[in-house]
């Protein structure tokens, strides 16, 4: 079967506990509902609490690597490993029906601008203001559609995905 | 769980009926000990024979795809699109825990070099004795071992694999 | 000799006349000090200004081009064709000793998050107040400089790298 | 003006004094005719004796690294920093006009190969036997040109890139 694949962006390093435990909540939302959760594979922030919220429902979780696999997650089941750095950002973007923001760094807003370009589906999650009011100056970027809570994300993706 | 990734690389349009059989036999067994197959993701010649047989034994399929999603095969279960073109053949390297070749295209030929390069256990299938004399001439080369059966293969996979 | 390059990044399709006329005189100013111009390579908006400001000027064009040339600008002399679509945003980023973001699109966006993380020096030329209120909110993303001319660009590229 | 770009792929570290020699006279007659000369960067084997040579005949030297900029080889004049290890070679092919194939190396021949796939003209600087016994076995690879030494290697590129 083909599976869908939804991509939750966010943090590594500088992410909340607030950013943590919503990522924790989308992967187990994301897995829930059969779909492949898709990170950028590292043992850190957003990625590694999306993860493990994926793997406790019994999800399947694929990790672009930006290294030969030093950085993977144990919660990771099937690791690309890309030796590409940020580089690997857009390979995220390009492989993801959909992702969601979670947190902001200058990695996720890197992957949130090449989304957008991309014509990606872009969902973010109880975004900051100064990232809503930058937006809303690009031509493109008001595609990107706020949502304030995990449960809500979800909510959007099942009417994204499932047409 | 963290799964292990057995890639098959093999030509696309030019492979033969002895490639294609192979190829369906490699993706049988690499599916049946449980191992995920990692191909270039087309519908074509070696990479649709591999993908075909995996998904008869009920395995998983990763397809690294060089474009958007265009190319990408129906018996794919996880797609990376990369649109890369060639330049996903390294990351279709970088990702596999061991590599079985195939019959043999000039994409085949860059992988094998780029997988012995990088020291990606390497087997070649029944291999012309043109590519065995050559790599008999390059330092590292000599790394990759010769199977004449996909069964011998898999036996071979075993042992690199199940240690 | 090891020539300096300096990026300016800016949108293509959507890029104003006032973003033009500024891409104009930082490419010629870049040229003036003997430094290489590098840009996305495409024959539109902000890269085609800077491209003819820096050949007016003398001076020596690099573009990394999204695709195998076919976007090429005539004002390029020496292009590196990637095929990697937006993917080649990265490679824009670490090529260049530093890097003036003039207009702002989606595209642009991605490559002025990927240099601040990456730790590239980076001017802003007028940036618009949204941009700048959004980077107050990003660790890392305070070290970008703020300037209101072309000329204050040069200048401040000249104290970076003339070191 | 738009520059003729002639790539020069050869071993690193497992050049032969021969090899050395002969990319030497490459580099050097490449500048002469007034291309840019491209290879992969570093300071080592053919490429360092490549750039050496264009560089004694007053020529330009593009090196698209594999790192962000460590490797670099003091004769390249500018350099494109890829981080993509080993994937930059489908690059330093993609960017050729034509690539001269001098000593061979596991890198050296997953250029060959991505370069005979891709179209580009490709001349082959005498090659061991066992190169051209396997490339005549290969549909495309015939497109490969054999040249015995490197005069002979730049009257064929002129008869190519002149026309």
């Amino acid at each position: 079967m083909s599976y869908r694949v939804v991509g939750v962006m966010g943090p590594g390093e500088g992410a909340s506990e607030v950013d943590y435990d919503a990522a924790y909540e989308l992967g187990r939302g994301i897995a829930t509902c059969g779909w492949v959760l898709l990170s950028g594979g590292r043992d850190a922030g957003v990625m590694q609490a999306a993860n493990r919220g994926a793997k406790a429902a019994g999800g399947l979780t694929l990790g672009i690597l930006p290294d030969k696999g030093q950085s993977r997650s144990p919660q990771i089941d099937i690791a690309v490993k890309t030796a590409m750095g940020s580089g690997r950002n857009w390979l995220n973007i390009l492989s993801s029906d959909a992702i969601v923001v979670c947190g902001l760094g200058l990695g996720t807003l890197s992957e949130l601008a090449l989304a957008l370009k991309q014509g990606i589906p872009t969902l973010l999650l109880a975004p900051m203001p100064e990232l809503v009011a930058l937006l809303q100056k690009l031509p493109a970027a008001q595609a990107a559609r706020v949502v304030e809570t995990p449960q809500g994300a979800i909510a959007e993706l099942q009417k994204l995905l499932l047409q």
